[in-house]
């Protein structure tokens, strides 16, 4: 069979390790499904678009990419604040629209799914806002406007819109007669040289050498060469909120989450006493940094980007992050080993009658295992497991940055998906959960099981947190969390559990161990006024420069 | 208490009648949330904001005016496919953004909910695409430029955005010297004179005079105008799809539902073959016309739209509606009574053992009473009520240009609210109710209980009539769909019913009658191939003109 614009599109996906298409089918993406259905892209219908955009981020967070496919107009609306959430938070996805034909578009028919004012433009200049790139396919130029726009999403780890209109589906296109994405290009050698001489002043006169990593490392796959720079050292490292997980934290080298003034102390004094400060692939946002009390070492600190890398005034444009880092493990191996400071042993929370917040989430630590991916909502459920020491090998899901509640559980379909044999732990409030909560019968389709523990308290407890107030708004529907799972078809694919006290909770997490394939529910009920440790201790922080200006 | 930008903007809402504020809390709406809960404006939480912004527009087709209120970035983008049905639709919805500080803006902080780039003005500038108006109010302009936007909204009956700054809430405003909406204004009179010559010549000539009405009758209050003229005639006059209600149907002048060719013989000659045809309102889409199969009598069709009126080549610009109605009005009452030729009585469905598309039709159609509001989504639902004769006084709800499914579930939480004292029949499809059935939860808390019809037929029905396949991609999740309401909280608030015959329907909306002030819920079980009649008629139509280009 020759070549097309849709099977052309689809091998492009597939090779930059895309299986999965997320999405809702609709009269203008149906012929391009049929030939998705003929190909080994697996289609994984979601109950709306805002779920399957969640869910292609999700997937993308682990596979590198992620795609989904909606229709024009409403079904790319329904998506777009997902597609905003994967532009903050550098993710890379590709959102597929079906499109009315080129010639209904170029007659501006009234149709619908439109304004019908003959404007077929506006979603397309909606999106500018959202994506890093985009193209509305014509018969002309498809192949090279496709490959253009993905690779632009692939560099630029932000998402794009490929519209396709009906009527270009199956029209030819010629084979690729290169791969998607060019080769690695070495480094410019004289910059490469230059950086190192800078650093390598740097370093000498450093006698505490340390290391902060946020979540561009893992988006620009520069984990390995991060990994080894820590254990060339050994150098202790901290991780931002939005990088959580980028760090081996059962290792010695791990000096806990640095978040400005609400860090431990060992964690503060670590990131901000260095001599000489690494940090990789850092944003700075007023939720990563404790409301911008972040402060890093200045004139000493190596700030590494994905493609810029800067030491007090001196820039190095163009280094590849990995590059950069191996410049600095040259340099940082031949000396002394670094003193590791250690974050404080987490103590474990007393034998209590009471299911508290503290006694949840010790519980839920003790629960994950090395190699699993956790995905927390952005609310008490991120606060609960932030400060937890996670063993090797395991993946943090979440939204620090762009905050949107409900991500969490169509982002958890997608782990799953994109690592089926690794184990997706679910930990999200209920009130996140009423956004997106009918994705539940999505996993059972779809064969995915993760274990989702649901935090009862009633509402919106971290806006009780930063806002006190008498007023009943943060007060939610009292859903019965445990039917849900049976409610939206899981059948026996699924089972629920309600967990009141400590003692309830430990035997839901230990039918969990057995679950055997089966999604895993757990309602844990806590009081609406209880609040992890560290929102408590942020919460006038985290607020105070929305409402005043702060400081930068 | 003195005058406050948030006082003043709920004051300004309460004039335009809206007494419900939709939305989802968040962290830079709380402030003012506050003020909300301490005025006559109440606050209905939804589960998310897509929920809201749906809700808000079924509030606003009964009401005249609906809001909602969303946070900055996330929840703003989550409503924004409501804002968009909104503006195709012709829908005055008001959108109230809580926005980060003056002082955040200007300092440009990369705050939570924002891409971290400093660029606080992107989601004005998407919202350029869904909305008539937007602005961001400042301590200097807040009074004249909620003004100025809402009366925007109003003129245009289209959706606004008025992001306002935490800081600002509290922000002395200055009273309204004025009200909101100016006195209606006489029209023009030598263009009125001008259209009243025009007009009589047209009417002169013609022995048969027909009217065809949309929804931009009821949308710019020309309801009782265009009653007015139908009853002077009398007048036949056929509605199109999108003005489905704006006739009462019940009356010896009611001529059909006029969708071009898929219109009954009757209801076609009757438009088609006037010497006069009357077309009040109407928008001309796919959707709205059989696929383009629509055909106005050249030369002697006069167009009313809200500010324009056209004869021929002749426009009269500025004139209201109602206005040139009125002179229509005035033109007919000399003439001889006009024939009315009256559409083909509706079959009763014939007692069946199986519970078919058609037999569900016919059993909802003898449920609906005078006064009810009918939410029909797009769909089979929509196909299924569209040919039913309503009692007088019915409203109907429905989407049929801008058509997301999922729309009036939450559309129906709307008319509830903005008609407590009228019944709402909510008739949806099992695929179009999971994209947003979590907004069932919120009926019961607010008190809100209306009659909901679920056509269980395992998936999207519409697409597999439209573009049929053996791909399962239309099948949805086997959700227990009588199970929702008691999952989503709704306890002794709710009842449900599974009608798998017609024996079984007919007891449950017997149910539905004694239902006393409780949701009642009745999943009707149906054929996944079984299509109500004018759906299958229309399937192949429907489709043609976006694959080929059509004509317009």
């Amino acid at each position: 069979m020759s070549t097309t614009v849709a099977t052309r599109l689809i091998a492009r996906l597939r090779e930059i390790g895309i299986e999965h298409l997320f999405g809702v089918p609709a009269d203008y993406n149906l012929d391009f499904l049929d030939r998705v259905y003929a190909s080994e892209l697996a289609f994984v219908g979601n109950c709306n678009e805002l779920g399957a955009a969640y869910a292609a981020d999700g997937y993308a967070r682990l596979r590198g990419a992620g795609a989904l496919l909606t229709t024009f107009g409403v079904g790319e609306l329904s998506a777009v604040n997902g597609i905003g959430g994967s532009y903050a938070e550098s993710v890379p996805v590709v959102e597929i629209v079906g499109a009315p034909s080129t010639r209904v578009t170029a007659a501006g028919l009234p149709m619908h799914h439109t304004m019908a004012d003959g404007d077929f433009g506006r979603f397309e200049r909606l999106h500018q806002e959202v994506t890093c790139d985009r193209v509305t396919l014509t018969a002309e130029n498809a192949a090279e406007e496709m490959d253009r726009v993905l690779r632009a999403c692939w560099e630029h780890k932000r998402p794009v819109r490929i519209a396709l209109p009906t009527d270009l589906v199956d029209a030819p296109a010629p084979d690729p007669d290169e791969p998607l994405l060019p080769e690695a290009q070495s480094p410019d050698a004289p910059v490469l040289e230059a950086f190192r001489a800078a650093a390598s002043v740097l370093l000498a006169d450093a006698a505490r050498v340390a290391v902060v990593a946020d979540h561009l490392v893992e988006r620009h796959g520069a984990h390995e060469a991060l990994a080894d720079l820590v254990a060339a050292g050994p150098l202790p490292a901290a991780a931002m909120n939005m990088g959580k997980g980028v760090l081996d934290e059962s290792a010695a080298t791990f000096a806990g989450m640095y978040i400005g003034a609400a860090s431990a102390p060992v964690t503060r004094r670590t990131v901000e006493e260095a001599d000489c400060l690494v940090a990789v692939g850092v944003l700075v946002t007023d939720a990563n940094t404790g409301g911008f009390t972040h402060a890093f070492p200045e004139g000493r600190t190596i700030e590494v980007q994905p493609y810029r890398t800067r030491i007090g005034r001196a820039e190095f444009g163009g280094l590849p992050m990995a590059d950069a880092l191996a410049v600095l493990t040259d340099l940082v191996k031949g000396r002394a080993a670094a003193e590791l400071p250690q974050p404080a042993p987490r103590v474990p929370a007393a034998e209590a009658a009471e299911l508290t917040q503290a006694v949840l989430w010790d519980r839920v630590a003790a629960f994950v295992r090395a190699g699993d991916v956790v995905v927390a909502e952005q609310g008490t459920a991120f606060f609960g497991i932030a400060d937890m020491r996670m063993p090797a090998g395991v993946s943090v899901v979440s939204q620090v940055l762009w905050s949107s509640i409900g991500y969490t559980l169509p982002a958890a379909l997608g782990t799953c998906l994109a690592a089926p044999d690794r184990r997706t732990l679910l930990v999200i409030g209920d009130g996140s959960l009423q956004l997106t909560a009918q994705e539940i019968g999505t996993f059972a389709r779809a064969g995915a099981a993760p274990v989702i523990v649901v935090v009862n308290n009633g509402g919106y407890t971290i806006e009780r947190a930063i806002h006190p107030t008498d007023a009943p708004y943060n007060d939610i529907a009292p859903w019965r969390y445990t039917d849900l799972p049976a409610a939206f078809g899981a059948g026996d694919r699924a089972v629920s559990f309600r967990a009141a006290t400590p003692a309830e909770l430990a035997a839901a997490l230990a039918e969990a161990e057995r679950a055997d394939g089966r999604l895993v529910l757990i309602e844990a009920v806590v009081d609406p006024e209880d609040y992890p440790g560290r929102l408590a201790a942020i919460a006038a922080k985290y607020r105070t420069p929305a409402a005043t200006g702060g400081a930068a």
